[in-house]
């Protein structure tokens, strides 16, 4: 069930808020379980703060279920957007109301405020309209929701702000139920971000909804190495905004069985994530502030992964890349100056992408493994640099720049030290990216 | 000694070719000891790696003299500067062309090739035309050179690429010679660089030059702090180039003694690099390209220095922080996201500024502290955000609006942690910097 409405929030009268409810079961409970990953900034935003600190009550609230390690996952029954507002660096005032919207989410949905989640998007500095997102959440619950697509659909179109295009994605796979017959199930996810968007941890909002059934633990498992492989391998601009959030809940309403850890269905679940995740980081890129083209950074034969993720990574976010990219220039020398400064991510990031504990630790921030004399670049599909060939390749300038007025320019990066394999989102850097944010008010 | 010509490098005929030599003493000898920092770049150029092996070789070659711990410095007899062709990713060819270059200027100073140093800067792939830089570099040292304050601001000029104007830097001070007499003594430098700019030790190219005498052991020590508290607190763009290098040169030709370890006086040549430093990386940043204002992020109680470089170093590296300045707006939510995203150094870095070995390790990469309920913000003045206010201040926006349209505007945070002080520099986003991006040649 989701639905949103307009309560005024933003000054241009579009929809921005949104709630979306988890199915209640035969029992009348709402039984989903739910996972997060969140913005490390310093100034998280208040809903950043309450949705953790509601994940960790709901676990001590529900003894009886499954036991859960880690932080991040819990229990939920419902989520509520509010865009055009950040509720960030708004002090204990700004806690106060996103705890109020926590109660009206709660009262509307019959529900303990310890199982809600909150998001929140927009200007930082600035309160919530409270005597308007109040009663709107209770008449949206009331009267405004939809079980069909189309709840979805407008929950993603409230979430957006500079976005020009809302961005979903579904992915459908078959899990089997309690006697081992295949069952639909769905994984599908909305989001928003087109700017302050740079790997590490989250990066803007998602919402992924599975009617899968798994514990939170289960849902923590798919969601981090997910997010690693997909949120963040995306930058927009370098900064990581103070809101991002991604949510994972499962239903359980498509009657398939629990999914259980290690088990061939957690992979199939992990994929179909992941899938969706990177649907939604694709379109988030390609969405960029002032971005006209998406930018993917494929590697591979770098040292592992990890390596080859940090390379993808730096190539995409590096301004003098995007900046040649809009111009069409296959200026392959920014490209190796970029994958030279190349660093690996914090440790959670690279803990949560299947680094063990020490390694992370050992690894966060030191340099990929990169080395000139065997290094290879392609842009757009032609060969332009090889470092076993004593660097630069003639080409043809004209054709390469014909090929990379595309939608999406595709720039590929063989490493040759080994077999890890990484790629990362961005977009081209625009006159209208710095238009955009000169004149977008505080 | 040093003037500059123009051999062709650069396609508008500019000059793009300098040499800095060092003042014969009353032996003949040209005594002058040398230390400096390069680029991290995995893709590091040719007239880097080459400056470096000469470094480590004429340490070998000068057994009679001081012995000196670490690289990175050594003795040398002058600089040779091509402008407009980085020398960088063009494999071994590349790097053969380099030993040709340093050969011809060892030639004309009728010195060894080890006492030669290499800097470079343009574009990147491209080959030197050797036909014209070597017969450039003995007419140049044969009858171009001068002693005058004229011969290094030609080799400023020739240094430049997409500056629009010449950066130099001179302090003067006074140091005792052998009977404790007062002599007067300079430090001068020199520094071009306006894009792929980003703190990590060095960061463009920069020549300081003093007629103080000084071990390279010394002028290490001197020269690596002076570097982590200037430029590489300097931020154009996000992107570390691969040619990188600042050096610096003693003589001792003003006749005062050496400078010993840990002496008031080695305290004042330190704090005269220091402020010569300084000056040239706000002369860079206030340069960046398509800038139109310098912008100065200076940080106090923070829990200590490192913590505030890191936290100054965040805000001026900000996209949406550098756009919403070009803008006039006093965006203080930007500001406090970006501090919030604030990680320190790297370990290299950390060293440098003076942390021991282990702590530099242990913090490299991790989150400056910051506590958004003890930060104060102001903006060119005026107070913006009290954190211990709870949060955001009144404030007359058109007032300080007016106050931002300033070749320089202030940001200043206030941690309210400890008693660490650090600042940055940097410059705004504008339509400008895109375009030249956009456009500049491969």
């Amino acid at each position: 069930m989701a639905g949103a409405t307009a309560v005024g929030i933003k000054a241009s009268g579009r929809p921005d808020l949104a709630v979306i409810a988890t199915t209640r079961g035969p029992d009348g409970r709402r039984p989903a379980s739910a996972a997060a990953v969140f913005t490390p900034n310093a100034f998280a935003a208040a809903p950043v703060l309450l949705s953790r600190t509601h994940l960790a009550a709901s676990r001590r609230t529900e003894a009886g279920r499954l036991g859960l390690e880690g932080a991040d996952a819990g229990w939920s029954d419902g989520i509520v957007v509010t865009s055009g507002c950040a509720n960030a660096a708004t002090g204990i005032a700004g806690d106060e109301d996103q705890a109020a919207v926590a109660d009206a989410l709660a009262a509307a949905l019959e529900t303990r405020r310890d199982r809600t989640l909150l998001m929140s998007t927009g200007v930082i500095g600035v309160r919530l309209p409270l005597d308007r997102v109040l009663p709107g959440i209770a008449a949206l619950v009331a009267e405004g929701m939809s079980a069909e697509d189309r709840g979805l659909e407008a929950a993603a179109i409230a979430m957006c702000t500079t976005d020009s295009r809302t961005k979903a994605a579904t992915v459908a796979l078959e899990l089997p139920d309690a006697e081992g017959r295949p069952v639909p199930v769905r994984v599908s996810g909305i989001a928003k971000g087109v700017g302050m968007i740079h790997p590490r941890m989250a990066t803007m909002l998602a919402v992924v909804l599975t009617d899968a059934a798994a514990d939170p633990t289960l849902l923590r498992n798919v969601l981090r190495p997910a997010a690693a492989r997909t949120w963040n391998q995306l930058s927009i601009d370098g900064d990581t905004s103070t809101n991002d959030t991604a949510f994972l809940l499962a239903s359980g309403a498509a009657g398939a069985a629990p999914v259980a850890a290690h088990s061939p269905e957690a992979l199939l679940l992990g994929r179909a994530v992941e899938a969706v995740a990177r649907d939604l980081a694709r379109q988030q890129a390609a969405d960029g502030e002032g971005a006209t083209t998406l930018i993917t950074c494929q590697v591979d034969e770098a040292r592992d992964d990890a390596d080859a993720r940090a390379i993808a990574r730096a190539v995409v976010a590096s301004s003098l890349v995007k900046a040649a990219i809009h111009g069409r220039d296959p200026n392959w020398g920014r490209i190796v100056a970029a994958a030279g400064n190349a660093r690996l991510a914090d440790a959670e990031v690279l803990e949560a992408a299947g680094l063990q504990p020490g390694e992370a630790s050992q690894r966060a921030g030191r340099p990929a493994a990169i080395d000139p004399s065997r290094l290879q670049v392609a842009i757009a599909g032609t060969a332009v640099f090889d470092g076993m060939l004593d660097g630069p390749l003639p080409f043809d300038r004209q054709a390469v720049r014909a090929a990379m007025d595309a939608p999406e320019v595709v720039v590929r990066l063989t490493v040759g030290l080994g077999t890890g394999t990484g790629e990362a989102f961005g977009c081209d850097l625009t006159e209208e990216y710095v238009r955009e944010n000169a004149e977008y008010t505080t």
